[in-house]
């Protein structure tokens, strides 16, 4: 990147640690930048306070995260899917995040995209929540032409210098954005804020804020959340799975079918805000959903949630180091054909 | 603290910033003694990679959270409840925690010694999740006679230095733990290893280890979990609570009872590991679950993912900076009670 | 330190660094402690900003070098006397310094009183420049018994808060210090000032100010300054030494005077302000000045200033990591004296 | 600088602090390239640690020192010539040092080269020493044709990666110096270390390296130190002055010269190591030095010490925030004269 950057008009800048890698992407969006950063390990932990401090701050930006197995310095740079709860719930404090989970170097390249356009539109940080083994993979990536008019950019404010707020809404729950230097009054604070962003320490100040923060979140779901399906029209049989392990999955099914067993297989490409409403629908038709994780079991606890009574839902967890072998995971769909 | 510890032969230590504090709260540990810290807010999720690491290392210590109103900055100091899933997935990689919840002064007092219990006895970190108003509140402490013998401390090597491998378990999943100093070499590193301490990079490693760094809890879980029930045996409704909320809803369920509503109280005081298997056992006698939090929805999750669909599951969400009221929560019960 | 400091009423504080101590140390000192700290090598140059903050700041305080054989990192623990012209140079901008020389445990317990008492009285930094033969030596020291009303106070305001100004002079050059929590307001910055501790960036406020810093020590000169001197009534070959290095001149004057050589000894205790008039006059007597160092020539630079062309001035380095012999020092006299 | 140096094949980094930016040029120095950075005021005390790193590795590089009137924080960002002595004495230990001093935009661009020249040839951080005024000043630079075999490179290693000693010297004072990434072995460290690199705790190995470290620059003291001088041949009275001083100072002889008073302008262009040689000759030829200053007395003090008692040495100080008027060094020059 810090060859490629300068190359096509982007910037490049190495910082002291992974918090200042935060805050100076922080920093770069209200500059007016597209600005990213990227981690693994122990370095997304060292994120987790800035990237809340993103949210509060309604900051457009993204955070690549290529998932190694810990806890802890741990196996690097060995692969692991533990940080998908961490992604959601890491930082502390009410809030809402999004969260994609590509599964090919293809779907990093397109989905940086998504994470970059969804960040905008909801002025909110975006995870690509990969892991090593797609991030250290060779693959043909079609580089699609997309014209500049295609992206999203973050609303602009309409109003004059003086009549700005810079946290007023205006119809959406989203409001427009002035940048750093072009004229328009601002005030930016992690504190608790009203919509001229100056801080008020009140409960009321904080239910009108974070109701806002996470509600445009959970109530534009529908526009945010994908996900890839393939086989699940006559399914008895789920596997949902994401990144990596979607494609090991993929084979799974594939030999499920050859053996007469109705398996199919959904790809959560957005991970957080979670595909609820997708996995309730499943759980009236599939008798069961297998979830197999490079981990001891953290989105199987979603699925699980939503699956509810209506449909058995079954891990298969892998401690990391590794990736699950089609076998085992076609074990876990005989067992619960059975 | 910095007063009181010496006066009673402790030592207290200023560090400069929250990592720092962590770090030393380990460190102390590995010299033999019982450590802890103290944070809120931002000073929380600072303290997620060295939580992480003190779970890698199997490092009895203990860490208190007295919650306050978030993301970011937020309301210092105004009441939150919005840590709870941070408290157990605020790390990156897989591992388990185990956390407790205080709902007066004189529960902070004797789950703080409870923590160091477990902590030694599982050699885990251990988290006490107060909040701001159980934090700030004065309120009558019996400070109980503990003899000392009554208090849970590390299991030390049986054997003789040069035999000692300082991550061979004996039976039990947790290895006796020799301290800096003693003459028992040991080597200890946040990276995978073997029963040496020894960085080995292998999925086999990592699957050995992290199981039971992770069964540890799981598996004892029943030996963790604690919780207090108030006229649950009856109860069509349980109002599921931990800390300041607990002392809110018990007033609510005073008055649904006075309404004829026969509504429960089931109080979490460990919420990590989660008491999965009461929840699953009331939601087959209750018919609903009603959860206040001061959050927009966190242990809320987990309850519902137990209940299934044998019990419907409430949240009544407060955005912190101050508590419920006992007619919110008695709303919630009348309406799920209809 | 840590041990004893708290057993006689006293604070130890561990800072994470050598900046962040001598922070500590004007902090504590403005909370109306006497604070000191202690370093070696290249934690002296580390605290070379904040000694420079301190004089600005003009705030009593200690600051012990013991110091050891370098550049860099040099020689620990071994012996050097290399920090001499930094401790009248090392920070940036025009200032003076008091600067101490012992040359035994008792000269280090006594001159610390003094430090002490001199940096109260005139609101400036004061060095103790020691070294590591005198920092490990093991000797009888006698503890004085000091009288507590002899011990130097900072002067305080007189005056009513407000009508206090926190740099206003009044008769002598040093204006009364208010401590923090007093009621008295002051402002306090490391940029020039004027009375009110007002930043004011022009010529003039810098000239008044400076020239004040400057002059309360260099006019005060023949207060500060204090030396030894051993036979030196009739020398022709003063032999100017410090610290450690003044106890091989001894012998080596000795052992000149046996040879009939009219040696004697100027053992120098407050380097800083340089005792300038007192070399002065000796080198219409003298014919010849020996100036051994452990090091490659430093305060013989400001003997040779001092001496003119009237008598000659001789080094005898030592490159540090040991100590002079005396046989080398008689050489050097014996050599000005043919 | 971020915007040209890319332009023409540099590379421009941003450090997180002074101590980060020395740092960072000492690498990139032992990496082949050659580094720089500049600085004024605290940031210079901040970077004297490892300056003196610099000098103990022998590594070329160049630290420019715009500077201003301090202590501390002082005037930013207003004239001042007070870090003069710092510059030599700044960090610990017992070295020699390299330091010029430009006194137009003209001199700025040629003497940057000469020190990177300086540098190269003796393997030591070299300082440019210049102040505010002319840090400001826009003036006609002529870009002079340097064709790149007339810059000075350090010496490379002539033998085989296999027989190279890093720090072995061969006739000259100065040993050659691999790259990183060459395939020549070598160790650096700031101990004091033999001809391996290698650290040695003796007082031999610190006498053999120290000596050498600094006799590097003394004896070749005649090729290092340059000075201008105006209408010195007659002089009766000589103003030596550097930097932003020299011009008010020509101005000053002038006038005098106009009053029939023989004076003459000695420019300090290298100021350490100081042109002892030069003062002293003209010491016998002169009756009195003026030395104008922007600082309370620094380089007059070495004016002093090699005049001695032939001529008379007087300080004209300037506290800072300004430059001397003409007048004020004429009138110390008459009154001299008289």
């Amino acid at each position: 990147m810090s060859v490629r950057l300068p190359q096509v008009g982007g910037v490049y800048i190495q910082m002291e640690d992974e918090m200042a890698s935060m805050n100076a992407v922080l920093g770069a969006s209200w500059a007016g930048m597209k600005a990213m950063t990227t981690t693994s390990g122990p370095g997304f932990s060292l994120m987790m306070e800035n990237l809340g401090l993103g949210v509060m701050l309604e900051t457009p930006c993204v955070l690549v995260n290529i998932q190694r197995a810990g806890p802890s310095t741990g196996l690097p740079t060995l692969v692991g899917q533990q940080d998908m709860m961490q992604a959601r719930w890491g930082s502390h404090g009410s809030y809402e995040i999004i969260a994609l989970s590509p599964s090919s170097p293809q779907e990093i390249f397109d989905l940086t995209i998504t994470a970059f356009d969804l960040s905008e539109k909801y002025r909110v940080p975006v995870l690509v929540m990969s892991d090593e083994v797609v991030g250290h993979m060779s693959e043909k990536v079609v580089m699609p032409h997309v014209p500049p008019e295609s992206l999203v950019n973050r609303e602009r404010p309409q109003v004059k210098p003086e009549e700005y707020l810079p946290y007023k809404t205006n119809g959406s729950l989203i409001p427009p954005m002035a940048l750093a230097g072009e004229g328009y009054h601002f005030h930016v604070t992690g504190l608790t804020h009203d919509e001229r962003g100056y801080p008020v320490m009140t409960a009321e100040a904080q239910d009108r804020l974070i109701r806002r923060l996470v509600d445009k979140i959970r109530l534009n779901r529908n526009d945010i959340i994908t996900y890839k399906e393939t086989e699940v029209e006559d399914a008895d049989i789920v596997v949902c799975a994401y990144g990596i392990t979607t494609r090991i999955a993929q084979f799974a099914v594939r030999m499920a079918r050859d053996k007469g067993i109705r398996a199919g297989l959904l790809q959560l490409i957005t991970i957080w805000p979670f595909a609820e409403e997708r996995i309730k629908e499943l759980s009236v038709q599939a008798k069961a959903f297998v979830v197999p994780e490079i981990n001891y079991g953290q989105i199987v606890l979603e699925v699980e949630r939503c699956a509810g009574d209506k449909a058995r839902t079954v891990l298969v967890p892998h401690m990391g180091g590794g990736v699950h072998s089609p076998e085992t995971i076609l074990e876990a769909i005989q067992e619960v054909a059975r």
